[in-house]
């Protein structure tokens, strides 16, 4: 038997490369692990795709300060703005629509401190201009992702001395969320309910 | 007289700096040379300030590659994205709007090469949602604005082999934007006449 100096004996099956395991189908519980975001990323996709409406994650707004003087495409210094407002924009049915998500840990309540200012402030203009303005919030301990109408929020932040809005209100208020495979999120079903059957 | 050792005579008034001319107050003639974006943000400021429509410019997608080891804020290599598709969107009496802004030199036409494909995508699938969708071409040699509803660019796109918008063609089916000081280009007033005046 040929050996190693070490002494281990020379298998020369152990130098081949371990074949490949065969890629699994996706399936409904594939993708379980997923965030929020690219929940709602995928049920846009879904929807843009079946032309039920037409919604974009915004850019996040970075500041180019400096490109690169030989080739003309890259930047080398730039900063994330702290101008953003939320992040999703679109079109249903003709209405503009306007919505930030949101996950929280806790299972008692959503904290307003995850909200920043301009967020609101943003929400507010668009309902005032006749737009849909919601947020999505997603209890994660509890398995749960609710549509919260811009004005619930307001309503809580301004009549309240609360710092966050209780699970109980939430439940009262918002609009759960089917999930499912295809689209993730429904949340446009969610919109339906909320905003388009007065 | 001295002289230079070149012979050129000695002036010591030619060393002084030139005076500074005094800041002429900002008229209306003022923002003369200001290019159509500039303009079109300006409007859209005194817009979203009166509250009559929220509108934001879209920050160009930036495809973020590296930060920088030591200060996390900063991004040390960066591309645009190719995915951008219109300058602007928002809301105006709970309606989607979105619009592209350009400008051309040309005085006879416009021509279609101004116009990338994504960008024609995007605008009719926001017109089949509902939305309001328009172009405001800038003709800079004959100095006038004109908004012009997506579907006649669509149409013309579509139904003709030419490959540009005719001047005439656009006189017709455009509205000439009324340009003065606030807002320097009142779109609105044509959006009133092009999509609400049915």
């Amino acid at each position: 038997m040929i050996r190693y100096p070490n002494g281990q004996p020379y298998n020369p099956d152990s130098l081949k490369k371990p074949e490949r395991k065969k890629p699994v189908a996706i399936d409904n519980f594939a993708k379980r692990g997923m965030g929020l975001e690219d929940d709602i990323n995928l049920s846009n996709d879904f929807y843009n795709a079946q032309g039920r409406c037409l919604i974009y994650k915004r850019p996040t707004p970075i500041r180019v300060v400096r490109m690169d003087r030989i080739d003309r495409k890259k930047i080398t210094e730039a900063y994330f703005s702290a101008k953003s407002t939320t992040d999703y924009n679109g079109v249903y049915k003709g209405r503009y629509m306007d919505f930030e998500a949101k996950e929280t840990v806790c299972k008692t309540s959503f904290a307003f401190a995850n909200i920043r200012p301009q967020q609101i402030t943003h929400l507010e203009n668009v309902t005032k201009q006749g737009g849909i303005a919601f947020f999505i919030i997603r209890m994660k301990s509890l398995n749960e992702t609710y549509l919260l109408d811009c004005r619930d929020i307001l309503s809580a932040l301004k009549s309240q001395d609360r710092k966050s809005f209780p699970y109980v209100l939430l439940k009262e208020k918002g609009v759960l969320i089917a999930e499912g495979f295809n689209p993730r999120l429904d949340y446009l079903q969610a919109v339906e309910k909320k905003f388009f059957s007065a």
